[in-house]
């Protein structure tokens, strides 16, 4: 299993046109994409207007596979467009 | 429910001193701490010597009666004294 914590700093008045796409891009993955386990979206209880995705894949196969997809790399830019500041993005592998 | 994600840059010749103390918070917490769903330690696929707390706890007030219990306040800053660089701490409610 792998997890991913991706952070997104998005403007604030793109907030909305933000999340009507990554509800989008959560469909659709979880529609198409094997081995989604979870695929989730957060907002930070401080910094506002910091979203952050916080997934689970089945394996890193999977997870490239996703990051492949049409729908990932048709989105995902468009998401770009809405961001104040770049963000993060994490793979992890559990240890304890 | 709340969600936690605590990133921790270790310094390369802690990390067994690092990974053994996690260990006992863990497991303290999960004993003593009312409230608490999932308390894990990720490492960083990429990034050696990244690991990072990804927790969720059932509400605010049960997260923050964690951060001033005792085991919390002893066994933190001993993990302090392993890391190379400060880490962030980010506390999220869950958006979609």
């Amino acid at each position: 299993m792998v997890k991913v914590v991706a952070t997104n700093f998005v403007q604030e008045e793109k907030r909305s046109e933000f999340l009507e796409l990554v509800e989008e891009l959560i469909e659709l993955t979880k529609v198409k994409d094997e081995g989604c386990i979870k695929y989730e979206l957060y907002e930070d209880s401080e910094n506002t207007n910091l979203f952050t995705f916080i997934e689970e894949w089945e394996s890193r196969k999977c997870l490239d596979k996703h990051l492949a997809s049409k729908h990932f790399k048709t989105i995902v830019p468009l998401l770009h467009g809405f961001l104040a500041k770049e963000g993060t993005l994490n793979i992890y592998k559990r240890v304890l």
